[in-house]
């Protein structure tokens, strides 16, 4: 793994270290599941939405679908941008991480399972500062696992149709020094930049990896796997101990704040 | 004033009692001025931005400008809502409540004294429990006020534009009573609904009464305006608090929650 | 009341006076209800439309629904107002109007007694001269009893579900003088703008009062409210005579022009 | 000339006669020309709007523009037709229409006389009853002449612009029967339909015929084209009186109605 | 006929001459018929769609329906367009041309014999040098023909519902010379624009003339129509060999070029 | 690499052969550069548009700008897919695919030399039979290479800013076989997607790895990427041979067709 002791970062953290995670659960109430994720400044609020019915080209399948929203507050990020709604369209970086979001969460559930239901999980950011995609995806996978955790409890469904638990981060090189978790001024340098999606078994849902400005060999781009990878496993302790706090039902509204 | 024993409201609330206010400012870091307001279960995230500049038909007038967007996340509400970027369009709801807010606003606001800038108050709701739009107006007009104080700090504002504060809230009339700040629920069985905009010195900014279902007499006007004031009197108090605090720069990142 | 010899109003107009009032049954022959409202120089196209039918939440509720849209032709303005269906969306200022006739008319429908029928109430503007949404609920609510008028008249209601009319005025306060029925003229300097939407048995249907600059006291709200109920009376007399040329038959496509 | 004595057509009609045509000079008293024109129950207001500036292809040229929007109230017609302004986009049939009239008119406007000025012709279709595209060119010329003529009369233009007048009628077979401007129901029935716009010494400016439902021959065509000249011929006088009105400066806001 | 020894066409291009022709069939291999048509540089793929099912106006008639659509890739022309998908709506040229298109078609539709389809032909311009609306007619008119053919053959249809051939081409005046098929040079300079829709047997479908810049008499639109007929009965050879050779089903994907 | 001699492919291919390639160059003559690609059935006509100027982020940069649209006809696919211009936006997939087809591009163009100019890349797809992106890629650097060329030949730019070709293709795992190129067909059942853009020297431009189904293991990653590689220096041949041929100046409109 390249050392950098050269390279400063915010906080002193470390090339391999993630920033503070937290997951708040039950952060909005009415919603079947809801996570409000934060790592470092970066804070996504994941709700997840399940409905009666499947879109027409499912139905009568027997099988459920899983889709994902993502948005931006206009105040989330240091200049104002517009809201899309006035702008009557959304463009084309939400089209492509409420894609990339959806297919996370599609690979790990049992549509089966989950019956000719459909869940969606909204990803609103509060606050944007590098890394808010793979936020979104940890959050609404959380988010996600607690729906179906109260629908095994009220007897909805018989068992939760989430497979296993994923989670995600980024990975990027920056003046050539591999960086875990890019946050926004680090993110805006850097040369390459990676995302990876990990199911608890280690297995690859989804991985992209993009050159901002050179093309770069195949041995960077292991690398970063392994700094992704450690990253995604301190994520999935995290994931673990918002579900047990859920569970308890100790979180009320506003009360942890 | 119309005493109801028999009403029950939720928590053992009275019909002239507001539901908890809560004003945590600085809840987004970036943003010039940021408050996140909570009125019982309804939690509102105002953002104050300042742009250089005003629209077209104020150039070369020497005078400010400021505006108002509100947005809710899709599950703010109990049931799901779509997205209005999705939908394209902003619907006749959102836009009739930022003009209201942006209305309020403007009132109290030297604008001559602002200078030709641009203040753009964003106000999202997080969670939606009745009485979003009044939520908006007093936690905005806090954002509004903590942007303008820090420009003064910095040398970029002589003193602050600001006249005096402004803060609001509903009353309404169910099966009826008369009721202050009224939650979702009793907001959707209300016959009569009023919001109240008032200014420190008890001037009234904006008020709009509409009679559901039956029109109703000047008198019952009158007594819901009693209601409001007293009510307003008491947001002041909290909106007073949450500006001492952020003047106090005691608030950290994240550090209140 | 205030009085100000020293305020000139065009065509001598006194402080407390309307505009002369004309309302034009029937102007457009082929819809259910027509009223052609002139205040002043300003004129609104009022045509009612039945439909069967309700919106989704409604049906199979044995309620019917009463709507408004609202619109300006291009030139019913000194300077052209660019179409809304070439800016491919409607601005907010229209949707705060449509949503307030749309209101003040259900007010005084017993949407029972209409059953599952949706009527809507095209309010267009040819020319425009201040108070263009208050003329549209008088000429809209006019228009809406001579639909119902013929239903009941064609058997296809028992009796019309109209409880009582509905008629609407502005108020204002131009260099602190209060004037009832501003034009547009008027309307650009005031310092406060009231609308009133009445009953004729006095009941308040929809109030909203505005500062345009500075908050003002309840003292001046009860005034201005004071000439509007006055104008509101005058308004009562000239729908009544409307109702009767359109039940006497003795209109004729455009032989009142 | 085709004689018919068995086809009946409302008011007794002759297969080439038009309806009875009157133009109002001066509906709208804001615009710069304004006509409202009257064919049978089709009613069309036109309005001229003159504007400093021409679209950029055209910036420098010395020359100016002319251009037309169309649209009909949603109540227009005897079932209501939803809003544009509502949908979201213009339609084809609007699109087809507005491009026609603005085509008809350039033809007779000397654009170098013009200067680098922007006229646009709104022709808004209050009641429709076949025919509206054919009278709001005849109706938009007039708007067009009086507008020309009040800035030759203010000095703003040495000599009018235009150098002829357009009017413009259709013509179609119904049931093997050619007859003169159609009325909707005619209209509805008709195998082809024709328009002609036409200058007053006899040129064509633009003729577009459609067999709804089969080719026809050449023959047909031209005695088609012989009907529309003959009441072109009445359009152009209707025309004249209207302009003779307008200079009259006799009419005053309402006084005709 | 004019003769103008002096005038120069691109390629010596006699005044009534067309340019060469080419009618590529099942150039895409996927739709029910396809032509792709050349008229010099200009090319146009036609695709026609069959599904099942009408317009709601139509349903339970037993009637079929034609329709078409437009578009133009944005490099097409000399000078890059901007997408209308882009643009979020589609122009007015779009649109005329894609309701010109379909009018001729369903001109020599037998809709009964059809019976409760739809056809959708897509005309989409890969580059355009003139006379791209009437190149789409002509190409368009022989992918339906091939699109029925086939549909007999599998029994699907009884006999073709199309009743005879149509075509389309364009005339000019330009400098005072009558062109046929106008290239866009040609069409940029000219002063009066023609197209005529025919059928086989010599009956009229459409004809729309246009004075770009000022009127003409009847005896020059007679001259257009004869010098555009001339144009006609050459294309109806052109799309018989292709139908023919698509019958023959020698063509292969991609095989002619 | 996973040998499949079960594993029937259409055409009797090795599960690492790609499909039939062609480019054509200069199928559009009007753009900068032109190229129509073509694997098996897909066929992505590309062309380059120069504009002077960029986006206002990089304006007096000294920078330029290289963009891609990315579309496909509506009846590019077995079913007809609606128009986005008809739907008004665009949709989630167009935009991921055209910001990958803009990344890829920048990635080897110095943009400096290319100075204050835009590049669009139009890849429209006119028939789609799987891995029409990658083709888009492959196709859009070598039209963009044909660009420069000409720029360089007429002495607009000194030299290519283009430091290296790209090329892109697919690779999936279909019941459990690592496949070269998907088809449509193959790409429907794949378990694991994935995308590679590589640059001549084996630099790796962006790799996008999708299990569509299950989570796979890295080293089954590693085995796609040696397939796609021996692909992608396959497809480095095809575009050396296009540039060539439009170097030699010896294709004409429509000659190779």
């Amino acid at each position: 793994m390249t050392e950098s002791p050269a390279f400063f970062r915010s906080g002193g953290r470390g090339v391999a270290e993630l920033r503070p995670v937290r997951l708040t659960p039950d952060y909005v109430q009415v919603s079947e599941g809801s996570i409000l994720i934060e790592t470092g400044n970066t804070r996504v609020l994941c709700n997840a939405t399940v409905e009666q019915g499947v879109p027409s080209w499912l139905r009568n399948s027997g099988r459920g679908w899983v889709t994902a929203e993502y948005g931006m507050l206009p105040r989330a990020t240091l200049t104002r941008t517009p809201r899309e709604s006035e702008r009557g369209k959304i463009g084309g970086r939400t089209h492509e991480i409420q894609r990339l979001i959806g297919r996370s969460l599609r690979a790990v559930v049992d549509m089966h399972a989950l019956g000719e239901r459909t869940v969606i999980l909204d990803c609103d950011v509060l606050q944007a500062d590098g890394g808010t995609r793979t936020a979104a995806i940890t959050g609404a996978c959380a988010a996600l696992a607690i729906a179906f955790s109260r629908m095994v409890a009220t007897g909805a469904l018989k068992s939760s149709p989430l497979r296993q638990m994923v989670a995600a981060t980024s990975v990027g090189i920056v003046e050539g020094v591999t960086l875990l978790d890019l946050a926004y001024e680090e993110d805006s340098q850097a040369e390459v930049d990676m995302n990876l999606v990990m199911t608890e078994d280690g297995g690859i849902v989804e991985t992209q990896a993009t050159a901002e400005r050179r093309a770069f060999p195949r041995a960077r781009l292991l690398e970063m796997m392994d700094y992704a990878e450690r990253g995604i496993h301190e994520l999935f302790t995290h994931q673990r101990a918002a579900l047990a706090q859920a569970a308890a039902g100790a979180v009320k509204i506003g009360g942890g704040d």
